[in-house]
């Protein structure tokens, strides 16, 4: 079945959830026309439907083939990429100065929603364009944004990121690859690099590699690590390109899922070394590419929504079609739909519901990481930055985390055709599987809220989020629309359960360090319902207030969410504060 | 890496949290000297290291191919299964009179997980055998089982079970297939099956097939299906084997795991019927088919904990191995090994524990049924047998739920590397998959377990099972032992939890159908955590009074799983309480 962009859950969750219409009401979006908002949305709905999403299949079927340096994609696949280039989807967000269409992250946050639902293994090429972008226009001298930024924004050239080593890979400080420079203010560069997303393919006439390496006398660690530019073909002066430069993929990997997406082991030095410019300053690197891990991860988050919107799409059609069994009560003869079935209602509630929270989850980061970029006010700039630093890797890990759960419920639904490749539902559960590991494991994001998001301001950011959520509560209790049921009720107790395990968080983090890392992941998730819940009863809330033509299930989806998500708060609080024992003690029973 | 049998763990679970030792003690299972167990474990952990495990995958690559009717296994495994029967492990628990050991059925259920740990896809083939013994032994006439059941019980010939059509899935009263009548009281039978396990193979001279249909003037509805013994091959007068059957595999399916073990489209007809033998009564094929399935999803159970327990070891040898960053405070260079760190530790340790407290559910659930057809008095075999079918879809659901979680943390532990399928860890992950749908989907498992099992006997197999849990907290909680943590605490809240739930749903069950089935598969997950919990505590008492060497890494092991996993009761006893209403009346969400 193909895929259709849900435009209203998603302007909904947008303008609403996540709060862009309020932030653009306040001016924090400059000139922005909120109004275009939904006409981009629809094209690009359009688009993913029409082109991308009858690729996906084909995409993981065929694979890609890889001989004697060259990768071929799929069949149909550079011509997609052609024409998702000419349509400007590649330029949405990127800088105005450099051919982009300067309009927010937010929006572009909704179209990589989209176009993972699609088709993932296509987006996530643009994916890491968008970060090679962010970091260039960040930290890159005039000179390199004058040559490479306009071919990335419009998508002419992809781009890469790379960090991985076979030793180096959530301890990046331990990297290997060597940089030395010329005396031509150049680098040459060697080493060889591992798990290179779309590190060679044959849809753009040039691919511009960013490549961590080490200079000769950097310091040892996360410290010694620099940034550098590395084109596949060297650029002339008149922007035409020039001799191939020595950086080739040597191998590419056999994977569970994402087969579309080449994963490349890439050499460089086999002819010399690769050439490459620095990007920033020397050792400052992690700097740099922290600014393009941050916009990955909110992408990576993204894809999880996108997968398990897909799943779920799918799995619905389904579940109204395939007839076992009758609704009990019901007489007479003939089977009816398996969605009669409570249990399967269950399955694609939680479903629906997981993805809606995850989607308003990762738009609020986005709104977040706009209002920082773009607001005038420097208060509203530092709280905004300090809540998308927050957010980043709740939107990353438990949209992952979800998406894999959806995934699996979706092959659960489609019962034993779900084992089935041709199916579809297991592509969906095989892709997924990836996305709570890259960029960053969510234990890594885990460890991050924890140690640097909860840690780094005694626990402020998080105080100012629940202050807000809590508002959204007394609001739902206030209602007294008895469609909510409990909701009410399961947020009030999961936003105390969340102050609770923060606050303890807080204090063995300064007396006990592994208790807080033992509790990091249950942590993580516990914020994740809590949030995800709150944010999915304000949505109810407004699409009462803004007259959307059924709100009620809007209402319904949130109570879903609050009665069956966020009433584990209080168990994960307990495993928070009462586990970290047991986890620390384990090494008895590991050891036998 | 290989496979190694955890045969400390397996005889601890086995003898004292599954009442093994007890059973035997008490004379229930007769003359049965349960000195035995651990020399068979022993040996079949060897087979399995030594014969089944460099198979698994082997099996995974090659996969299956059918070729005009022929289905050729992958390399070495036609010799395995040759190996395996001549070894004896095919007649294990089957009938003595038959060529059987007649050994308990709880120590071919620990057999049955050390198969399934070794390689999943090969332990599937003997165990549809096992089935089709247990319902031939039980309902076939003794001409048929002259012929057929030896063969069976040494292995010499395996068994299929057919019940799937393309309209008859989890509705198996759907089902098409016809046989008729013929003048020497055989059957002609025709009709197509689908989704057949090792429904055609390479392996054996002779495949035993048994196949519900439906006779022309039967009732609608499961009341209309019979049971038919349908050979590959007629069987001759003096046992040789004589014309091929009308039986044959059309068709093979590309599935997501369990590559090697075919699943086959299975035709009847072509060429005027494949002739059958009636097993029981006619129309009476529903209940010989539960004799099978019962089994079976036993036996799908323990593939569970198998595949969760061979993830558990390759998990753990590579967190051991593979060296990433620094233990929190260690001073000096290099990396330590990732299983310092408390979120690895965490992993692991939830990996080790669901998968011991499921392997116990299973072995109780076995040790049930063993008692309930062994013991004398009859008071003790009705409650045996009463114990057995509460357990039983306990131990299907929560065992291969807990599989899959298990083999999705086993990639996760492995980072980037689990997602390429060179690392093996995928291939677990995908195995999995399928035990939480074949044999009765786990959401099938929960509704016979809320309106069978809760609801026959106003809740009292449940009870008497909450009541013998409760004397195991109260020894923890008598115990003092520091070690437990909060582990009394946590189980009393668990069993408090589940006792209310159970008393709401039977109270639903009577009045609002559907609000009980809404809540039946968090009912199950909850009976599973409290369960599992409970039993894993009382093996630690019973490591501390057996003079176990170390007694503490089983307390430690109970402890992580109260306070991390049977800690979740409180919060899905309320799913199951108060998201009735969530769940039907999610239609107004589901339509938009």
């Amino acid at each position: 079945m193909t895929y259709r962009a849900p435009i209203n859950d998603i302007l909904l969750s947008l303008n609403h959830g996540a709060g862009l219409a309020a932030a653009v009401k306040a001016g924090h979006y400059g000139d922005f026309d909120g109004d275009i908002t939904a006409a981009v949305l629809e094209e690009a709905g359009k688009f993913a439907g029409d082109v991308l999403a009858p690729l996906n299949k084909v995409g993981d079927e065929h694979g890609i083939k890889l001989d004697n340096g060259t990768v071929t994609t799929a069949p149909g696949w550079p011509d997609a990429y052609r024409q998702w280039t000419a349509a400007g989807w590649n330029a949405v967000s990127g800088p105005e100065a450099f051919g982009g269409q300067g309009l927010p992250l937010a929006i572009n946050a909704a179209c990589t929603e989209i176009w993972s639902a699609s088709n993932v293994a296509f987006g996530l090429c643009p994916l890491l364009t968008l970060s090679a972008i962010e970091a260039l226009d960040a930290h890159g001298s005039d000179e390199l944004k004058a040559i490479y930024l306009e071919k990335l924004v419009t998508g002419e050239w992809t781009g890469t990121m790379q960090l991985t080593e076979p030793n180096a890979g959530s301890d990046v400080g331990a990297l290997r690859t060597r940089a030395e420079k010329q005396g031509d203010g150049t680098y040459r560069i060697k080493g060889t690099k591992i798990f290179i997303t779309y590190g060679e393919h044959d849809m753009t006439d040039n691919i511009v590699h960013f490549v961590l390496a080490r200079l000769p006398d950097a310091p040892s660690g996360t410290k010694g690590i620099s940034l550098f530019l590395v084109p596949k073909f060297m650029v002339n002066a008149d922007g035409s390109l020039g001799a191939r430069n020595d950086i080739h993929a040597s191998g590419v990997e056999h994977k569970l899922g994402m087969h579309a997406s080449p994963t490349c082991t890439m050499t460089m030095g086999d002819k010399g070394g690769a050439v490459g410019y620095l990007v920033g300053e020397e050792n400052q690197g992690m700097r740099c590419m922290f600014t393009m891990m941050n916009q990955a991860r909110l992408g990576v988050g993204l894809e999880g929504v996108g997968i398990a919107d897909r799943a779920y799409q799918q799995a619905l059609a389904y579940a109204q079609e395939r007839r076992q069994g009758k609704a009990v009560g019901r007489k007479g003869d003939g089977m009816d739909p398996i969605i009669v079935h409570p249990d399967v209602k269950r399955m694609l509630m939680q479903m629906r519901s997981l993805t809606a929270a995850a989607r308003t989850i990762c738009y609020a980061t986005a709104v977040a990481l706009d209002v920082s970029a773009r607001a005038t006010d420097p208060k509203v700039r530092a709280d905004a930055a300090a809540r998308g630093a927050l957010l980043t890797p709740i939107a990353k890990a438990f949209s992952t985390d979800i998406g894999n759960e959806v995934a699996y419920l979706g092959v659960q639904i489609h019962g034993g055709m779900g084992f089935i490749e041709e199916t579809g539902a297991a592509q969906h559960y095989r892709d997924a599987r990836i996305t709570s590991i890259y960029e960053g494991t969510n234990g890594i994001q885990s460890i991050d809220l924890v140690t640097r998001k909860l840690g780094a301001n005694g626990g402020a950011s998080v105080w100012a989020l629940t202050e807000e959520l809590s508002g959204i509560v007394k609001q739902v209790e206030t209602s007294n629309d008895p469609a909510f049921g409990t909701t009410g009720a399961k947020l009030r107790d999961a936003l105390a359960a969340l102050d609770r395990a923060g606050k303890w968080l807080l204090e063995r983090l300064a007396t006990a360090p592994n208790d807080a890392l033992a509790g990091a992941t249950p942590y993580l998730r516990l914020f994740g319902a809590t949030l995800g819940g709150c944010m999915l009863a304000g949505e109810a809330l407004a699409a009462k207030a803004h007259g959307d033509s059924e709100p009620q299930r809007y209402v319904a989806l949130a109570r879903f969410f609050a009665e069956n998500i966020a009433v584990q708060a209080p168990s994960l609080e307990k495993t928070v504060t009462d586990s970290a024992d047991a986890v620390t003690g384990a090494d008895a029973v590991l050891a036998g």
